[in-house]
């Protein structure tokens, strides 16, 4: 186990008391930086970059090296499992990610197989690295954060091949062969289990489950579909390594509305988007007894804005949270929230726009502590 | 003022009783349809079809003629709006709608006035036509829905000019240049609600707003941008037109993490995706004594399911709404509901599936009536 120089982040997944909020974004390795792009250059691509982890350990740590960020997270693709099932994973130019074997008949599903670990060896070296990078002086910067995409987003691309017409096949299996989607959900579920239960083993110290495309399954459906699936997948993690506890948190864009059905889930912290405050959100998980930590929700749009603005709309975030009630008893309105967005940071950010809104919320969050 | 054959619709937007649940669907007159493909060919381009009453007219009526529908809508673009004042609509082949003007600069902004009338005569023609075309035997077969987008829904389209970046232009003008964006929201609600003013004086005898992009909105940026828009819409709608109340439904796609707000807005019947059911719905607007009628929310992907499948979706909606209190005394828990998609019906949808929904409506509705 190694020391933490800042622990900020695991504090407040675990709802624990901490001297200011703690911040990192979605994506903050990613293309909006000048470093990530001369980088992959040199990595000839998106797939050459991922897939060596002396890039994916470069790139993983330089927003910490610009920005005071609480923690780091792998640099890596969510469609890195269906590649490793035999899907064939391709990133054709400004198309974003295909599938060359989408799953599209009865006969595919069933060959379906849970996805060989091996094979994403790439992964848990670059995890590895990625932790002894962050060593400085003996002691680690910040915690790293692994992740996956949920089971049912994993089937949305392995069905769909991409989300070029918004997931209609995978939608339209789930409705007229609910028997294959629930093998390729069980498939999922397990082998992303698996993958992050050795990202763990490699060195991740918290895990984030990315259910993006869960908020457009129907009421009762979500329920069923994509949280019974992140409910198995969750079951199955290390819950405690190195000493430490592993956090989990979850994520369903634009899924608000089910909040008291992703408290019953088993993660220790719920991201939200933008469409609901944190405040009515804190609110309403106490009142089902649930203190669950809290990650988001600032609209990366925001970040387009003039740094003036950007500081008042990250402080109306952060006000609007002192004004709820503590997580627990002893602890600020403001412990038990981590600072993100609501979704990726967009490539077309300016990277100026990060430090003010770092500034914002390291400033206001102390001067709200110190307040009350 | 013509006798309506047929006034479930009416009926269930003002929360009267009716014999069986009332159905219509958005974008029923459609590309699923071979006859619209037909007409659409004679007019030559998708705006050749609207701009002309006659064709408006001839696929306005066409769903109504393959299926025991209980209302028509117009068939129009959101779109018409913009083009009035001067966007520059055009639809270039498979890219879907792009505005040649795009409101991108201050000057572009300041410029920008309430849409002149007189450049939308095509579409309060074709309204008049369809209502003539709708007569049968001296009585009128169904009511004749209008319909517009919401203003913050149009600036969305006005300011990025096309859906193709997920509106970053626009939102980034609502939070950067918020005097801007009012302006467009002011001059966009006030062209709205003439529109649907003159849409309402040619024959239309119920009114949807669709706020197709209000979902995206941050939690408060929603209330003050959409919703309040929205607002100065209803406000300045005529509410009774030949002896009739005029009920004006509205719909926030994924907004129903703001149902108690859309209940504030001055609307008869709230529209729902299929992410909140109708029985919570219900029982929400209840709690906050506001006994307004639903619309919707079966998953139009639902329609691409084998007829059984669609039977039991639409069966389960029905049956949930069965459970839920009534809208007031003396009424069925079914009445005050509107059956429809809570998106508009998708262009590969086989024209059968939407018998099987009609037939699974009538007889499911009219059986958990007869229960009760």
């Amino acid at each position: 186990m190694s020391l933490l120089l800042n622990d900020r982040f695991l504090k407040a997944c675990l709802g624990e008391a901490i001297d200011q909020t703690s911040l990192w974004l979605m994506r903050q390795a990613g293309r909006y930086l000048p470093e990530y792009n001369a980088t992959r250059a040199k990595a000839g691509s998106f797939l050459g970059l991922a897939t060596n982890p002396a890039y994916a350990t470069e790139v993983t740590l330089q927003p910490l090296d610009r920005y005071p960020l609480d923690a780091v997270i792998l640099f890596s693709d969510i469609l890195t499992v269906p590649d490793a099932m035999g899907l064939g994973l391709k990133f054709a130019a400004g198309e974003g990610p295909t599938f060359e074997h989408p799953l599209r008949t009865e006969g595919a599903v069933k060959k379906l197989r849970v996805a060989n670990m091996d094979e994403l060896k790439y992964v848990f070296d670059a995890v590895s690295q990625i932790r002894k990078a962050l060593i400085q002086d003996g002691k680690q910067r910040v915690p790293l954060i692994g992740f996956s995409g949920s089971p049912w987003t994993l089937a949305c691309y392995m069905i769909d091949g991409s989300s070029a017409d918004e997931f209609r096949h995978a939608k339209t299996m789930m409705f007229s062969r609910p028997d294959l989607m629930q093998h390729i959900l069980d498939v999922n579920a397990q082998s992303v289990a698996a993958y992050l239960t050795e990202q763990v083993k490699a060195g991740a110290q918290a895990l984030m489950i990315f259910d993006t495309w869960g908020g457009m399954l129907p009421d009762g459906w979500y329920q069923t579909i994509s949280l019974a699936a992140i409910q198995k997948v969750i079951a199955l993690l290390p819950r405690e390594h190195e000493g430490r506890k592993i956090p989990v948190i979850m994520f369903t864009k634009g899924g608000a509305i089910w909040l008291n059905d992703m408290a019953q889930v088993g993660a220790d912290v719920i991201a939200l988007d933008w469409t609901m405050s944190l405040s009515r959100a804190r609110k309403q998980l106490l009142g089902i007894n649930k203190p669950l930590a809290l990650q988001g929700n600032l609209d990366p749009l925001i970040l387009f804005s003039e740094p003036k603005q950007i500081a008042a709309q990250a402080n109306l975030i952060l006000e609007d949270l002192a004004s709820a009630p503590t997580l627990k008893a002893g602890l600020h309105p403001l412990d038990g929230h981590v600072f993100n967005l609501g979704h990726g940071i967009s490539q077309f950010t300016p990277p100026e726009s990060v430090t003010a809104l770092a500034e914002a919320v390291i400033n206001r969050s102390r001067l709200l502590r110190a307040k009350s």
